[in-house]
């Protein structure tokens, strides 16, 4: 597989080309961002973290029978997925209050919802990434009807199989984003990443946060976090 | 029917108990606020249109089958209407773009929607009465799925009757806040006010706006468009 022009370069990840038109050539890159784009930094070691833990997860997601639009992990930073057409909608599943949604609702961060909550948001910088309903997401005509139920679906599988993978490594999932994307024949796919920078993971004992809230909050190094998380994954041991 | 004591005082009523239990008695102020309270004025005879029009709405209401509230009104700035505990949702339903959703969605105020939306906020001033969703709500439990469907039902019930009212005066209606309130019994009744304060109205003819954008946004005196509006609709004539 050759890699060839730049198609997309995104906040976290740079996309290729390649030889074949239904493959694309995903590179991690260093850099953190957050507050949509106004915090910025680059950390030597994150895309090696980033494309590691999530070639893991989608590796682990396709044996629970949860398919993606991973092909294969070629080096430390890079993967080899299947060319989408990303839906625009940040696909948000939480189990426990954190963020954006403890501020809305007026609930302390760190309590457990009576059950899982989907959300969505309009990928759109521009607009700060708003919440949307349906309704709005129809009257944009970013999906229809039954795709938005079928991604409510698809993330609430993926929360299942993902709480159990953390749980098992002392790791709560507290909340996550998604994003997914439609084959050319109109199958939709997960795509996107799935790491501590789309992930709240907070450590089971301690609560030790080893997510990307490290970095938004300047709580300190969040390369350990995702260390932890990597090794405890079962990846490169920094140990 | 007696005034007792004060029960409760928002920003743009007083709310006092009478000798029946079951009824209030609404007083409107000549109070403007907006920005969530942060922008607010004293406009003169403000109090007497807000009731003069919620007073007739709701008449019409009735006659169109959409129990209300409301009882009688007892003078310029007087209403008593039956006592319900209010349901802490602002049930919002739009025609057109304008206002918080054009800034959500990005598109420009004044275009149609393809069908009418209702959405909910939280009535907390505390968190600026942020957007929920159906799961926000049930995570709240400030209503039950079957109480917030019946709500947006009922809010697109009015939304027809509305619409039309206003057509018929030369009036578009943009978009409106409802709100709704529980007898002891349980049953729903459509609540609180119907008025510039609480609808976006424009002159179908010139778009100027006669509601309470004309404050929110500095653009006159907003006395001028309820006038209008209480004159069109049949009550006093101020010219």
């Amino acid at each position: 597989m050759e890699k060839r022009e730049l198609l997309y370069e995104g906040k976290a990840k740079r996309i290729y080309a390649t030889g074949d038109q239904n493959v694309v050539w995903a590179e991690y890159k260093d850099s953190a961002t957050a507050l949509n784009g106004e915090k910025k930094e680059e950390i030597v070691g994150k895309g090696v973290l980033t494309n590691g833990i999530t070639s893991l997860l989608f590796k682990k997601l396709h044996q629970a029978g949860i398919p993606s639009h991973f092909i294969e992990q070629i080096s430390d930073t890079e993967q080899l997925v299947q060319k989408v057409t990303i839906i625009p909608l940040e696909v948000v599943t939480r189990n426990v209050v954190a963020g954006s949604l403890s501020k809305r609702l007026g609930i302390k961060e760190g309590q457990p919802l009576k059950k899982p909550i989907v959300e969505f948001y309009y990928k759109d910088d521009a607009l700060g990434d708003p919440l949307l309903t349906g309704s709005h997401i129809q009257e944009l005509a970013l999906a229809s009807v039954e795709d938005v139920q079928l991604l409510k679906q698809r993330a609430l599988e993926v929360n299942t199989v993902l709480s159990s993978i953390f749980a098992e490594i002392g790791v709560r999932l507290i909340d996550f984003k998604l994003e997914f994307g439609k084959l050319e024949d109109g199958e939709i796919l997960l795509a996107d990443e799935i790491s501590p920078d789309t992930c709240r993971l907070w450590d089971a004992e301690t609560e030790e946060k080893l997510d990307k809230d490290v970095f938004r909050r300047d709580l300190g190094n969040l390369v350990e976090g995702y260390k932890t998380i990597y090794s405890k994954l079962g990846g490169r041991q920094y140990v």
